[in-house]
């Protein structure tokens, strides 16, 4: 019997021997591995954390201790621990277990979450919380050092280090964020164990008490700035969490079982905010996860033995790659062209733009409201910033797209990736929030393409624009069609007639356009003849095909992938609306006022009746009805 | 002739000797006292950086070097100076020049702003597209202390140290950010002139250097180790913007032009990114601002010579007290009642909680991320937090809304002050799309009180409610309606009808609602006879009543103090398309997708047919035709 089979909560696991621990590890790794190969994950965040959760779960007490794991995607073995063993195959499937922490799935996760940065504003809550309730127990989140380049991080590190609670903060510096980790923040994090700097501070150090002598009896001002510009880069990650009021520990080597646990024990009798500094490494315990770890940060199913991706079915260009090429191809023609990421370079396709124009590559890590702004600010002196992002993590950047880059009217460039469901990453990643978050901002124009080929001439469209553009595209691949050579712009605001009807019309959008057709030939079949739009833009409409439409028809159908509330058939509604024409029926069809859960896109879009067949059968009832 | 009369330009600026320039900040305090003693504004951070504009306008070359104001409040004197002279008397009013930087306004006015810490973004942007020009300009970005503890801003400190450009960022440093600073920054700023520190440092550094010979030939981890330990605390602003990367120059006196230029002259001839310190004192030279710089941040009309705040017409509280009242009572009641603010314990009227509650009262800083994330970490833990927050200024914090508090269902109250036009802060600040950004958020609440009584018990309700609830409510007084003293929850989803008429029905919503019964009384006496309907709940609709209403009138307003693009009325037309009722013709008022001017409320409520004659009017027209 291996020993994780006896592993039903953290319980068990404090039973048994420490000389177990390591065994432990490799089971709970093997499990990791085989299941991410079969099923896809975020396999190198998780591989990396293995000690670090046996660690944790055997000094503090789960759930009475509330362990915030920020991001979630690296408490794989957290959940095997915490009675998911059984389950885990079901990883990520519809009906499976979630990837990230679910308050449903255990009393052990005390957290949801999938977009980064949020685990110290939850686990000062916590300690808040549980201080108000006059508890003796103990809080801990888990950050990465990628993690820590987002905003709200920052704040939440100013005000947990004024307050100073019981809490402990471990940061997990495995120095990467998605990709390769960027800015200043990341450059002192490593500079950590540097022999290097050590021998500086020691020189400098002296220097500055040579001089200091010199000083005494000067004003206090004087000898400050003598400090400071005698220490002029000394500095370490210590003094950084410290200055926010933190007592520092570490940094201690996050794969030394023994080490983890006497430390955190020690860390657990203080009661003032802590933070513990460990390095792992990503991907630990697989090699090609830990020779790529940007790779199998969140991979797809993969061949266990070589560490070769699985090819998806198909051999068609994902919207992404043919983002990444067109972008670099408007950058040849056009110097005012540059590219924003944020911690996503191969995630949203532009790692072959950074390598052909690297002075006009911009990676600002995870730091999505910097991103859009920076962006706004490059647009309002003469530059055409292109910020590729995925829609869901747009949401952190809201109020910079409707103050900065919009009120000012820029010509800011929103390359939308994952609009859509986006599948086994589940609720918090679904891109289907956007239609509705963006469509009401003044001066936006909103496009979604029909297919990959209509991608490529949004996107040049978006560069002849005068100001703010969304382009909307869904993760995964295109159908496979002909890619145009000669990039054009498409008429603003203009829809495209793609099949003629005499019984009724369908309006969709993006991703719905093709299953739109397809269920319009089924309808066919059953004598119900539809003329079908693609729609192309959410804003502006095109009103007046629109008009002429209801003109003809008096029931109109729209399909898009986003909630109904406030998206693209709700503007066609105000639309109708507007202009007086109130007998007019409009069928919605889209997502329900609900977060959608995870499983296959087709298996979500079949679901929520956005597949040919749902669309046939739906559609049927409205225009028979 | 005075000095300042021949200030049409910054290039006249540089023609006056040195001699001359403290008379001329004196002129300036004056104008700008004199015009916010009239018209209103942010008198206190326009007076602390008199001196530094001029200075800044003496040394760099505006508009080729490109001055960016963080959130822009500051910016009077820059406006005066800049050709706005003769026309800052209509400071702030309609048609009159804004309270912010305004492209439309000036070539000197490069960025346009209202929400705080955006600067270092656009500085960044700006810095980097000069070089990508190859041009030799310098870039200069003005950021308060307080504005230091916004996210983004942190995100921007971490993008701009690693890229290193050719930027100089002022740290405008009153030890103050709206109210009182808060957080671990904020220590530490301070600690900048203190001698007990410097006496510390001498201290530690002697007794590091003792210990460090007997570590020589130990593991440099040891070693460095060792150095965090000696250097505990030993912390300066100077190392803290080194570690990211910037030259740290400073503190020096904010108000010492002769340093101020000498200083900013200097830091002009380095080509890498530089931060001077500066030290203000916000509502430099008018007494009763400098004794209250909090009240005098955003102030209304005052008597010049006494700082005595005139009161507004009327006698009746504002919403914004009512809240203030009623979360002390609930608290009272409730022990899990905590109430957290984003540097506005003031503006949100939470200061007598504050002190009634202190250990329930949270001050986050300027930081809207992590207060809602933060309040999300309470509501799992058990406590009913209350985010007393701006609309707009919740904008920030979208994607914690969606994904850490309705994805997780939490019961966090988040009472939404400012909601519709909020007057003379302009389009920066109206709330004219919570309703549009909240309303398709999945587990949402959404509720707007017809009046100031009803605000109290949608307080209480928001109690009732096991799940996340924003209670909207407007800038300014309440009717002056007597108050309940018992505080009682509405039925949830349910709508009040005030006046039953037979020719149609309007269905208004928070503040649209008196205004509503007010037209349907002067269309009663053109013989337009109407129901009036108040409709409480943005969501969940009363779904029963709307439809009984459609069932017995064809024709139905909506009118809201929001966009209309995905408002309520859009949540009404979704009704009744979702439930076959397409016949019926709804017409609905509110904002057009446009960002609204500046000007008085009742000014801008007119301007967009929002008050009671313009309400009839339109009504009129739709009953008739």
């Amino acid at each position: 019997m291996s020993l994780l089979a006896q592993i039903n909560d953290p319980k068990d696991l404090k039973r048994l021997p420490d000389s177990s621990l390591a065994e432990l590890a490799q089971e709970i790794r093997t499990l990791i591995i085989d299941t991410c190969a079969s099923n896809g994950g975020h396999l190198a965040p998780s591989l990396g954390v293995v000690e670090l959760t046996l660690a944790l779960h055997r000094v503090f007490d789960s759930p009475q201790d509330k362990l915030v794991w920020d991001v979630g995607h690296q408490a794989y073995a957290h959940k095997i621990i915490c009675g998911r063993r059984d389950r885990f195959s079901t990883l990520r499937t519809l009906d499976g277990i979630s990837g990230f922490p679910k308050r449903c799935e255990s009393v052990h996760d005390v957290w949801e979450v999938g977009h980064s940065s949020t685990s110290l504003s939850a686990a000062t809550g916590f300690a808040v919380s549980r201080d108000l309730s006059r508890r003796k127990t103990k809080v801990v989140a888990v950050i990465g050092d990628g993690s820590m380049t987002g905003g709200i991080a920052f704040e939440a590190l100013n005000h947990a280090g004024h307050l100073n609670r019981d809490m402990v903060v471990v940061l997990n510096d495995n120095e990467m964020s998605i990709a390769e980790n960027v800015g200043a923040l990341s450059g002192f994090l490593s500079r950590t164990s540097s022999s290097e700097f050590i021998h500086r501070i020691k020189r400098e150090t002296e220097e500055f008490i040579r001089g200091i002598g010199s000083d005494v009896g000067k004003s206090a001002l004087k000898v400050a700035r003598k400090v400071e510009e005698s220490f002029k880069g000394l500095f370490t990650p210590a003094m950084l969490f410290q200055a926010f009021g933190f007592e520092y520990v570490g940094p201690i080597d996050g794969h030394d079982l023994p080490l983890l646990m006497e430390t955190l024990e020690r860390v657990k009798s203080f009661d003032n905010a802590v933070l513990v500094h460990v390095l792992t490494t990503k991907g630990k315990g697989y090699q090609p996860a830990e020779q790529n770890p940007a790779l199998f940060h969140g991979v797809g199913p993969f061949e266990r033995e070589t560490g070769k991706v699985l090819k998806g079915k198909g051999g068609a260009s994902s919207y992404t790659a043919i983002f990444g090429s067109v972008v670099s191809r408007l950058a040849e023609d056009d110097e005012r062209v540059v590219a924003i990421t944020a911690a996503m370079p191969d995630g949203t396709g532009l790692t072959p733009f950074s390598k052909q124009f690297p002075d006009r590559f911009f990676d600002v890590g995870i730091a999505e409201q910097h991103g859009v702004t920076f962006a706004a600010g490059l647009a309002a002196e003469g530059k055409r910033p292109v910020f590729a992002v995925y829609s869901s993590f747009l949401q952190r950047a809201y109020d910079e797209v409707l103050h900065d880059v919009c009120l000012q009217n820029l010509p800011v460039i929103f390359a939308l990736d994952r609009g859509g469901v986006v599948g086994s990453d589940g609720p918090t990643h679904h891109g289907v929030f956007d239609l509705s978050y963006l469509r009401h901002i003044p001066n936006m124009t909103l496009m979604a393409p029909k297919d990959e080929n209509e991608l490529q001439h949004m996107l040049k469209t978006a560069l002849c624009h005068d100001g703010p553009v969304a382009v909307r595209y869904p993760r995964g691949n295109g159908y496979g069609v002909p890619l145009d050579q000669e990039l054009r712009c498409l008429p603003m605001g203009k829809a495209e007639l793609l099949r003629s009807g005499v019984n009724g019309v369908i309006v969709a959008l993006g991703t719905m356009v093709v299953p739109a057709l397809e269920a319009a030939e089924l309808l066919a079949a059953e004598g119900i003849d539809l003329t079908v739009v693609n729609a192309r833009f959410v804003k502006p409409l095109d009103e007046e095909l629109l008009l002429e439409l209801a003109g003809r028809y008096p029931k109109i159908v729209t399909i898009e992938e986003n909630v109904l509330q406030g998206g693209f058939g709700t503007a066609v509604m105000e639309l109708y609306a507007d202009r007086g024409l109130h007998d007019r029926a409009v069928l919605r069809l889209g997502y329900p006022d609900a977060y959608i859960v995870q499983g296959e896109q087709h298996e979500l879009r079949a679901m929520h009746g956005l597949d040919p067949a749902g669309i046939a059968a739906k559609a049927a009832r409205f225009f028979r009805g």
